[in-house]
This record gives structure tokens, C-alpha cells and sequence, in this order.
């Protein structure tokens, strides 16, 4: 049953809010208030709520006028298409001079951005004189503390999720991924209704496949023809260094194209709150001079070198250590088929491997929660920050677990073809794991909720029309899975960027593999973006972020494991058959000089085209001629 | 004969504009109205002209009314110390809320700052309709062209340059370089009266002396007791490969807490005009729209790739042979020696390195006259980027022909003693010439100079009193040498810090050394700047700029070759008495160890120190939310 809201104005619902089922009414009744109270902040009318009654009783929709969510989209510092081309900071002065403004009309400002301005304002809805929340004597408040957050925090907000558009999605989810085509993603429909974080990483995957598809195309015939030849593997593993540097520089001018294009580039970003979890002494901020809490940096620090550093590394230590056993297993199924071939021996010799890759997703899966533990326990002020830590340390831990065997193999034991049959099982496995982890069975388990939520449904009411009624959406989204972010999604690309790129010169096969995988993945991911998780807010990315460092990271140490590989060859070996040292020097001295190509060539490269310099440059200079010629209607002032 | 402005106010005379002899009379008046006209576009008064007559009448006093300045501080985006402690950009505004600002007084801008306030104004008087200088129509102009470079890059205006203040330099050189101390450099004092651009190269100056005193006292023992233990010096290597990395790191941050002192680290740069010597087909730039010559970026680097590029490597080609002829001379010299000692023989054997270090000299010279003519010839549109062009070829070269030999000795020859021979003796006889061309020989010109000019003017007039007149001072100063930037300080810095660093495992007292000349070094730049050159413009810089970067890639290199020759030295050798691929693959691993670690240091020490973190975060924060105010304001307008 949906209400207007009492100030007599109807809102598109736009976001939903979740209250634990045991709130207290006083704490119900003083959060609506206080989000319809925005009026006398902003100078428009603030969101409106309407509450979902029956069943679960604390579900709330909110929504905005019109004029509040344009002052919003100033606050939030949005970037829009002026009418001169160009993309500037949206202000409601000057309104009329952007392209799309088309009075109170509905399609200038996103679905997805309407949204985002929603949960920025009820980000920053601030305790006033309020010491703790209404009816909930423990949920202490201080003056300028954020509400949402510390209700977030409590547990006594369980979710707040924006509400999927049917029909947007239905014909987003059709050119994305329900026909069989040859063209490229819709971008520019994702970012309209996922945002420019969502929409970034569906480019990237797909610039990222685009880039492979010359390496996996040199390397076919390498596997067709069954060329043993190293001269040539060098020649391929040469080009492969090459082009990571190149590509990996390109997606960065790629990267702020887009940015660019849809206005995240030069977005100044607000100043960033606290994140929810952050504790510590009330204290005054020195930047901004508010009141909230305050932890030491000193701390941090020690909590991190001291608890988190030893504990990854003993981590590390463990995975080698499963790692030894892997082989000793492996050592031990050998012998046993060496002794009494049979086919039971055979099948003795697939599982030791087996045993290995699921014990490494099982390990890369509990690091994960303790990651996430240690990081949350390091108390980082910002989400950013956390962020930061916490990408460090699985991206450290899965990169040795994952590759660590590979290594052993490469380098302790010499052995290439052991090593080519382990990277080709390795990446064969977990592309399988990983698509049917992160897409079947969620979709799956979604269905069954699915079914069992529209048999309740239909037998309360006759279906009149295919439309879904507005309450039993919002009741069906509550349910469906929460999409935790890209982090897992670039982690999988980062792994598989590892696969391709550390052993190339051994598995030239692996582009393809990853090709192949990267076109399922761009379908799975779509699909389980449109239909299995909650719609996530838009994040307004201007790149990849921490993942560019990370790719970067990846391409170097490919320089030096394509470098040794190449020295170990036989082929190469026979170049020198006097003195192994010699090899070792000159193998050294190429790695050295590909090394600093490699810094020379982003160097070089500039990160940001040519014509997006200029049109940053012309904002940039317009901007200070404008302060100028303000400055001089004051002076003019000053002297009349 | 000093005459008061024809405005009728009287001037400070700050800046010397001189103009060639032949320049015609009407190209003069139409200047020196121009100058005067200023009024129009700024609203106050322009710069004042005091004509210098007889002998050279083409000299020009420049001077400005202090509205003019304040004014003038704001368009240049001058940050100046706010009354709560913080930088802020000046604006006339609200000048009262600046710590300084008492009225009208005249400490509030230093003349320094008042000299770079002018230059920028006379930079930017632009042509209106004039399509060529009156009286030169040669000279063509066009709407929007800067008025002063185009004179200058046409020959008719000789110089511009600021008057020193015999008081202040007085105090300063005293302060300075004038008694016997153990203080440190008066850096603000410098800052006050050269500008932040000096200051900083003399706080590095000083900061990298003081940086190298540990390894200099570790050092020490090493040459004392003629430890030839490789042991203690591979730990002495290790010390100084981390100490180089932490030097560097923290220098950053030493600087962005200066920078951030002076009011140059968030200062916005404006608009940069192109430089003088800038050509093209007249079109009109994309940033700004204004008319002004362009000049297509693909045919620049086809300049640079095709021309510059083969060149500075055949220069690198030709180096190389040089010194190969000096290895055949030396060879030849000591088989000379050899077959019959004598005394001449003993002298003869001297005579290669004498030979070889002049002609590394005189090839450095004409090589930077190479350089500055090529980066010239590829007509770069900013002076930064030609900068850096230049900086970039005159260091690969300096860098090859410096150490080509030494490297040629240590890795091809691997011969440890000669290889300290020739470092002391190039680290020395490159110190004596230095000093000796930088500071000896331009006083004693410029002591021989002044002593004709003094002897002039005592004919002319008897002495009353020791204090010269204006008119006098201004003949003195522009005959004086042009000083030409830190470039020369800095590469010297820059090769000191190649022979320490590279090769410090060797010979230890080379740190010793390069402390001792860094603070003759700091007593004879001083001297230099306060004597032996023109004042030179301020420049507002926020950093050391791209002399960060080299001495940064320079200490990666030291980390190779470091490691390297620990490797060759016979102690490690004797723990791998078997196999020499390992002992390299050891050292191979050990080094991709440190430079990992480097850069990792790099990443974990922040750029910026804290304190100077949140005070940025502070302003930015504070600007953010004036704007939100200024929004509300103008929304609650909009209700009204």
C-alpha cells in the first residue's frame, strides 16, 4: 500500500530503507521526521518517505522533489554536458546551460544519479542536539554525527538499496546480454543505470579482452603446430611484455576518455565521512573542526605492522607450506603408479591436483574473512583507506597462493612441461569454480527465493497483469543477494592477467583460454548484475583505481618471469654452451633494459589524450579569467 | 638623473628595462605609454618609467604605485601567511585578514615579490590593434600578443632585470657567507630576497650536505684503517642504498613543508604564455581562444625522434670512442713506462687523465651548446617543457661522459684499484674546475669591470659619500653577468651525488669529499649570487622539479651497480667457490630485493608531511563549504 507523503507532494520512490523489525516507534517516527525535515538545510523540500506496511513493517521508501534533487546533484559537486560540449560542475544558477536541461523534465539527471544524491543526503543527515536515538537509549548521537551511519553501525538499519527501474532494466538487460551479437557492451546504459564504477569495470573487461585477442591469436599457432621452438617463444614472449606495458598505458588514456565523457574526471570529491565502523575518542577534526571520533594514527600504524603485517606473512607461510605437501602428494601418486601402473593409480595421479585447487579456494576464502576482520580492526577512518588495506592484503595472499606452485615449478624444478600442464589445469579449474560460484549458484538460490516469493504472491492475489505491484518489488529486492562490489570481479581479472602474462612464453594458449573466459564472464556478470543481486548504488568512479597499480605490479614481475624463462630455455642455453654465467648476465641485462623501456614507455605515453588536456585546460583557464573578471566588477565596485 | 613619473606619484625603482641603442624613438614612446597605460585594463595605476639618460639612454626604471602591486599579487596568485597561520591566495578583498598587512607599509610584499609582480605585468601587455612595433615594422604584432617577449625575441630589448637593494644584500651576504659559523643558511632570508626557486636549491644544497654526513663519518674508518674487508663493505653498500632511497623521500617531504611555508605548494599556476622564441602559423590556441601561433605537436616529435634522438646517441657514440682512445693512451703511457721508468715517463703516465678529464670538459661544454640549440630548434610552445627537453639531453650526456669510464674500469676492465684511482681523481679535479669556473673566474671579471667603472665614476665626481647613485648601480648591474638558473648548481649536485652513490662501495671517502666541496660549494654559490651576477626574477617554485626524478633514477642505478660490484669482489666470490651462476643468481635476487624494497619505501613514506596534509585539507575543505554558503545564500535570494 503506497501513501503520498504528508507534505502533500508525491515522490517517485527512488531508495529503499530497512529498519531491524524490533525498532523502536519513537526511533521510526523521529528518523521520518528527520528526513522529512531537510527542508531547513537546503532551502527545498527534503525526501519524502512512505512506509510499506504489513509483513515487515519497517520497510520505507524515500523519495525527492524535483528541485531537492537538483540542489543535491550541486552538493554531490555532479558534472554534466554544458551546451557548449564541454562537462562542467552542475550548479542550479546556471541550470538552463546544460545540454539536457529540459525544465522540471525527468531525464536530465539519471535514475541511478537521483539515487546516488539520495543516499548522499541521507549520508549526511546530522545529529543536532540529539545525545542518543530516540527509544534506543544505547545508539548514542553527537552534535554533526551522521545519522544513517551510526543507525548503520547499531544494526538497527539493516539495508538501504536503490530500487531496480523494470523496464530500464528490461531493455538494458536485452542489448547487454539477451541477444546474440557481435557489437560491443552498452556503456553509456550501464553507467546510466549502474553508474561509472559498474560501468568502468564492463570496459575494462572488455578493453582487457579486446587487448588479448593479439596474443591469443599469435599464440594458436604455437599450439596448432606444436612449435618447440624457443627462438619463436621469445619472439612471442617479447611481444607479450611489450604489450602489457602498452595496453595497460592505453587503458589509463581509455580510462579518462570515459571519465571524462561522463564527467568524473575532474569531479572534485566531497569531504569524505567517517566510515561506518570507525571508532574512537570524541574529538574535534582538524579539517573540518566538527566533532567525531578520533583514533591515532601511531596506532594504526602499530596495529598494522605489528598484527596485520606478521599475520600475512604467516599466512604466506602456510600456503607455501600446503604447497610442499601438494607436492609431496603429488610425488607420492607417482610413485605409486610407477610401481603398479593401473587404472585406480591413473586416477590416484588427478587427485593430488584436485585436493590442491580446491584447498586453494578454500584457503583464499577464509584469508578473505580475516582480511576483512584484521582491516576493519585497524580502524581506518576512511572507506578509501580501507579499501586500500584490504585489496593490498588479498591481492598479496591470492597472488601466492594462486601462482606460488606455478613458481615452484617454473624455477625450483625446471620443469616446463609439468609447468605448462599445471598453468593450463590451474586456469581451466578456477575459470569453472569461479563462473559457476559467482553466477549459477547465486542465480540458482535467487530462483528458489523467486518461486517461493511469487507462490505467496499468487495466492494472495489473482494476477491481474504481469506488473509486479510496488510493495512486493521492494519485497522481492530486499531478499535478492547484496553485490559486495568490483573486488571480486577485478580480483578474478587481476589472476587471470597473472595466468596469461607471468607464463606466457611457456602456454601461449592461456590468451585464448582467457579470451574464451572473458567473453562467458562479460554475460555472467551481466546477468547476475540485472537479475540475481540488489541494484548497487552508482559510484562515481573516474578510473580503476588501486586495480591500475596493481595490473602495473603484475606487468613488472611478468618482465622478470618471462626473462628467466626465456634464460632457462634449452634453446637459449645453447647460445652459450661454455658458461652458464655468461647466459645468466646477458639474460639479466636484457630483463634490466626491458625494465627501464618499460618505465620510459609510461613515461611517455601520456595518461590523458590530447584533446581531453585541452578541454581540462580551457575549463581551468576559463575558471580563473572568470575570477578575474569578478575580481574586476569588484574593484570597479570598490571604486565607484 | 632620477625624474619622478610623469603621473605625478613617485616610484620604487625596481626593475631595468634596456633597450638596444638603435631602438627608434617612436618604438620607445609607444612602450613606455604603453607601460604607463596599464590603468585601463586593471583598474589602478600602471608601472611608472624613469628614463636613465646619457651614456646609455636606453635604460628604463620600472616601478609601480602599491595598489597596483596588491593588485597585481592577486593575479599571480601570491599566497601569503593568513592571520589564523594558514596560507591563503591574496586577494585585495580582504587584505586586512593577511598577518602582514598594515596599511600601506612596504613589508608586506618583499621587493622580490614586487620585482616578480611586474614582470608578470609587463609579460602580459598585450598588443591590442598594432600589427607591428612603431617605428619597427619588422617587429609584427598581433591582438594578444605579449608586447615584451616578442621585443625580446626580436633583439630591440636587451635585458629586463631586477635591482639588487644594497641594504638587504648587505645584511644577507653577511648573514650569509660573511663571518666564519656554524649556523645553518639564513633559507628565508634567501627566500626573501631571491625568490622560493633559489632558496630551495640552496636548502637542498644544504639539506643533501648534511644527508651525506653519516655515510661521510662511516667512511671515515674505512680509509683510515684501510679496511680492505669487503665484508664491512657490503654493509656499508647496503647502508647507503636504503640511506639514498630515505634521503630522497625525505627531502619531498622537506620540501613540500618550505613550499608550503613560502606559499608555493598549492599556489595555482597561471595560464603559461608561450616562450619567447615560440613560432608557428598564427591560429588560435584551443585553451584559450586567444590568437597566437601554433605549432603542430606530430612534427615536434618527429624533431625530437628523428633528429634530437639520433644525435644525443651518436654524442653518446662519440663519447665512447674518446674514451676508448683514452684507454689506449693510458695503455700505451704505462708500457712506455714500463720499458724504460724515468722521471718523464712517471710525469707522462699523469698525462692521459689530465687530457682525458679537460676533454670530458670541454665536450660537456660544447654539447650543452648542441642541446640548448636543438631543444631551441624544436620550437617548444612552454619554457617548462623546453626545461625539461633540455634537462633531459644535457643529463644522459653528462651522465655517459662522466661515468662512462668509470664503468668501463669497474665492469669490463674489473679492476677495483683503478677504479678508485680514477674516482678520486675525477671526483677532484671535477671539483677544483668547478669552483674555479663557476665562482673564481666570473668575480675576477667582473672585479675588473667594476674597477673601470668605479675609476670612471671617480673621475667624473668626487666622492662624498661610500653610498653610489642610483643612476651608477644600474650601469654596474647591467654589465654585470647573467646569472642562468640553478641548472648548473643542480647537475653538479647531481654528478656529486652519481659519484657518491654509485660507487660509494669502493671508495667510502668520496662521501667525505663531496661534504667538504658542498660547503665551499654553499659559500661560493653565495658569493656568486650576491656578487658576481645580476639579480635574477623570483620563481615561485613549489619543488626542485625534474632534478627530483634524476636524482631519483640515479639512485636505482646505484642500487645496480652496487650491487653488482659486491658481487665482483672477491670476499663474496669465496662463498660460492664452486659455481659462479650462483654467486650471480644471488646477487641478481639481492638486488631485485632492494629495488622492490625501494620502491616500496617509496610508496609508504607520504609526500607530504601531516601537519601540512590537513592544513591543505583544511583550505580545501573551508572553500568547499564557503561555496555551499554562497549557494544557500543565493538560494534563500531566489525565495525571497
Amino acid at each position: 500500500r503506497i501513501e503520498s507523503d504528508s507534505s502533500g507532494s508525491r515522490f517517485t520512490p527512488l531508495v529503499v530503507l530497512e529498519l531491524a523489525s524490533d525498532t523502536n516507534q519513537d526511533a521510526i517516527a523521529w528518523l521520518l521526521s528527520r528526513i522529512r525535515d531537510q527542508q531547513q538545510d537546503g532551502g527545498q523540500l527534503g525526501p519524502g518517505v512512505d512506509a510499506q506496511e504489513k509483513e515487515n513493517p519497517n520497510v520505507f521508501l524515500v523519495g525527492a522533489t524535483w528541485q531537492r534533487l537538483l540542489s543535491g546533484a550541486e552538493d554531490v559537486g555532479l558534472f554534466k554536458e554544458f551546451n557548449d560540449g564541454s562537462m562542467r560542475g552542475f550548479t542550479c544558477a546556471n541550470k538552463h546551460d546544460f545540454k539536457d536541461y529540459q525544465g522540471d523534465g525527468d531525464s536530465f539527471l539519471s535514475m541511478a544519479e537521483c539515487q546516488y544524491i539520495i543516499k548522499h543526503l541521507l549520508d549526511t543527515l546530522r545529529a543536532k542536539q540529539e545525545t542518543h536515538v530516540p527509544g534506543h537509549s544505547e545508539v548514542k548521537l553527537y552534535p554533526g554525527k551522521s545519522i544513517v551511519r551510526r543507525l548503520q553501525s547499531k544494526g538497527i538499519l539493516v539495508q538501504v538499496f536503490p530500487l531496480h527501474e523494470k523496464e530500464e532494466l528490461k531493455r538494458l538487460s536485452f542489448s547487454w546480454y539477451g541477444k546474440v551479437k557481435l557489437s560491443l557492451q552498452p556503456l553509456d546504459d550501464i553507467r546510466h543505470y549502474y553508474g561509472e564504477g559498474q560501468a568502468l569495470y564492463f570496459c575494462f573487461l572488455e578493453y582487457f579482452t579486446f587487448a588479448l585477442v593479439p596474443m591469443a591469436l599469435i599464440g594458436v599457432p604455437y599450439y596448432l603446430f606444436d612449435w618447440e621452438d624457443y627462438d619463436k617463444y621469445v619472439i612471442f614472449a617479447a611481444f607479450n611484455l611489450v604489450w602489457c606495458t602498452v595496453i595497460l598505458e592505453l587503458w589509463k588514456r581509455c580510462s579518462a576518455s570515459l571519465a571524462y565523457r561522463w564527467g568524473t574526471l575532474s569531479r572534485k570529491k566531497a569531504f569524505e565521512e567517517p566510515r561506518p565502523g570507525f571508532h574512537g575518542v570524541l574529538g574535534f577534526n582538524p579539517v573540518t573542526g566538527r566533532e567525531e571520533p578520533l583514533y591515532p594514527h601511531a596506532k594504526r600504524l602499530l596495529r598494522i605492522y605489528l598484527v596485520s603485517l606478521p599475520f600475512v606473512l604467516l599466512c604466506l607461510y602456510l600456503s607455501l607450506y600446503v604447497m610442499m605437501i601438494y607436492f609431496q602428494m603429488e610425488g607420492w601418486a607417482l610413485s605409486v603408479h610407477d610401481q603398479e601402473p593401473s587404472f585406480w593409480t591413473g586416477v590416484l595421479l588427478f587427485i593430488p591436483s584436485i585436493i590442491y585447487a580446491v584447498v586453494i579456494e578454500v584457503m583464499n576464502l577464509i584469508y578473505r574473512y580475516a582480511a576483512e576482520f584484521l582491516t576493519e580492526w585497524e580502524n581506518h577512518r576512511l572507506e578509501s583507506s580501507y579499501q586500500n588495506h584490504l585489496v593490498l592484503k588479498v591481492l598479496v595472499f591470492n597472488f601466492f597462493n594462486c601462482f606460488a606452485s606455478l613458481f615452484y615449478i617454473a624455477f625450483v624444478m625446471q620443469d616446463m612441461v609439468l609447468l605448462r600442464q599445471s598453468l593450463a589445469t590451474l586456469l581451466i579449474t578456477s575459470q569453472i569454480l569461479n563462473q559457476f560460484m559467482e553466477a549459477f549458484l547465486p542465480y540458482w538460490l535467487q530462483r528458489r527465493r523467486n518461486k517461493k516469493m511469487m507462490r505467496k504472491v499468487q495466492k494472495r492475489r489473482t494476477l491481474e497483469d504481469k506488473e509486479l505491484p510496488l510493495a512486493e518489488q521492494v519485497r522481492l529486492e530486499a531478499d535478492m543477494s547484496t553485490y559486495l562490489g568490483t573486488f571480486d570481479d577485478y580480483l578474478e581479472l587481476f589472476l587471470l592477467f597473472g595466468y596469461v602474462s607471468l607464463f606466457s612464453c611457456v602456454y601461449p594458449l592461456a590468451a585464448v583460454l582467457v579470451v574464451l573466459n572473458n567473453i562467458t564472464e562479460v554475460y555472467s556478470d551481466a546477468f547476475k548484475m540485472c537479475r540475481v543481486f540488489k541494484r548497487p548504488f552508482s559510484d562515481p568512479a573516474a578510473n580503476i583505481g588501486v586495480w591500475q597499480l596493481a595490473f602495473e605490479a603484475m606487468s613488472v614481475i611478468a618482465v622478470v618471469t618471462n626473462c628467466s624463462l626465456i634464460g632457462m630455455s634449452p634453446q637459449v642455453k645453447a647460445y652459450f654452451p661454455d658458461s652458464e654465467s655468461q647466459l645468466i648476465l646477458w639474460t639479466v641485462a636484457i630483463e634490466h633494459v626491458l625494465l627501464a623501456f618499460k618505465f620510459i614507455l609510461s613515461f611517455l605515453i601520456p595518461d590523458v589524450p590530447k584533446p581531453i588536456q585541452i578541454s581540462l585546460a580551457r575549463l581551468e583557464f576559463e575558471s580563473l579569467e572568470a575570477l578575474k573578471k569578478k575580481k574586476e566588477t569588484y574593484d570597479y565596485n570598490a571604486f565607484l
